[in-house]
């Protein structure tokens, strides 16, 4: 059950570079995400990193961040802070239990409440008193040899994740919309097994390749493009086929 | 059905950014990707933006990353091209059917072959000749309005979605692991109960409350340290409430 609510907000508390809170503000904008809170940001200027790594995020976003403070987040917003775990910490209840950014996703499609994705430093992350005011503990599984992404990595990772908060469609083409009808698959391998019939002379090897193709195209979900345009050339092979075979009869 | 395999490797092809190399270096190392390689890069110098951003893959992944030439990869390797897609390309066999890097990673479990991730440049990406030599486009699916991810963030959401080729293992500790035994829970439960006689006198708000907090531990999936501190909060209050019961009798 889905219910309707605002996209999350995205709070940065201390970020030390301005290209992080650009990098942040396009990464929200490729996923539909639109406010953008930081506490004690650098100094953002117009012609600095910010805006240059901020894409289209320049537009909107970026100059729309509004600078607030911890507490008042705690206390306005269902909070859930992005941090890196070690095995070390499972018996602390400062970051354990985590949630996976799946998870978030999954568990926030139910929940009425404004929420916010609340990332830290980009050295030391968020501390242990600011982790013990969030409601949710994120954490991104990656390398046990390396778990530590970048602040601007993480925060795209997760922002991806809860996509489908945010965006109710994609710029992507339905690719199920544009496989093509079963009648004319079928149709593709009536052509191709007549092909057969005239280039392969042995009837087990027929059949074999005849599967092969049903295989292939089961696979590959074919679109209505690629049917067409095999059914077509298989077609034209069987016509000229057939005429070489009444010319030499 | 999985298959032995070695991690894929990663190719960016004229990559404009030094700190985009150094970025890509480092979302490989988070997510157990080993093998860069580089078409036309621009100079890499040690004390320059590639190691700056690359953390702990300047030690291993950014200094033995390769240069190589295109048609070296497109003739050694199962090549996956990473590009954004719009609406617009859907009947143009360039850049469709694409996949999802999600699809990627569940098509990549039974794949034999060395394979290639390959990435364009920062600001036109992969062209369409460079598309055309490719197996497999693969596209992220990103906010209609402005779907186009830099470069760095693009390479960190693939390699994150396929970090199961890859990773046995992550850094995070096993939830279900560290779950409370069920006979634990139900003696939290019934000491919960006991607690409700002594706090609160109608049996059939009892009755509610109970099965509110047996909803909550449901949703919850408590660690065994925290029923543990709650069954042991629960008998401390019900003893000191028994006494007290007693010494006002």
């Amino acid at each position: 059950m889905s219910v309707e609510r605002s996209p999350p907000v995205v709070v940065v508390v201390e970020p030390e570079s301005p290209g992080n809170i650009g990098t942040i503000a396009r990464g929200m904008k490729n996923f539909g995400l639109k406010e953008l809170k930081l506490v004690n940001p650098p100094p953002i200027e117009r012609d600095g990193e910010a805006y240059g790594f901020a894409g289209h995020a320049r537009e909107d976003i970026l100059p729309a961040a509004e600078e607030v403070n911890f507490e008042t987040i705690v206390n306005e917003y269902h909070t859930i802070g992005t941090t890196a775990i070690t095995g070390e910490d499972s018996r602390r209840h400062i970051r354990f239990p985590y949630q996976t950014p799946a998870e978030v996703a999954e568990s926030l499609q139910t929940v009425d409440a404004e929420t916010a994705l609340v990332f830290g430093r980009e050295g030391r992350g968020l501390n242990n008193n600011e982790l013990a005011e969030l409601d949710v503990i994120c954490s991104i599984p990656a390398s046990a040899e390396y778990p530590v992404l970048n602040l601007g990595q993480a925060a795209t990772v997760v922002f991806y994740e809860l996509r489908s908060l945010m965006l109710s469609e994609t710029q992507l083409p339905d690719i199920e919309r544009e496989r093509a009808d079963e009648p004319d698959i079928d149709r593709l391998h009536s052509f191709f097994t007549k092909f057969l019939t005239r280039v392969e002379g042995r009837e087990h090897k027929r059949q074999k390749t005849a599967l092969m193709l049903r295989r292939l195209l089961g696979r590959a979900h074919p679109t209505q493009r690629e049917v067409s345009r095999l059914t077509g050339l298989f077609r034209r092979a069987n016509n000229k086929l057939s005429q070489m075979n009444e010319s030499s009869e």
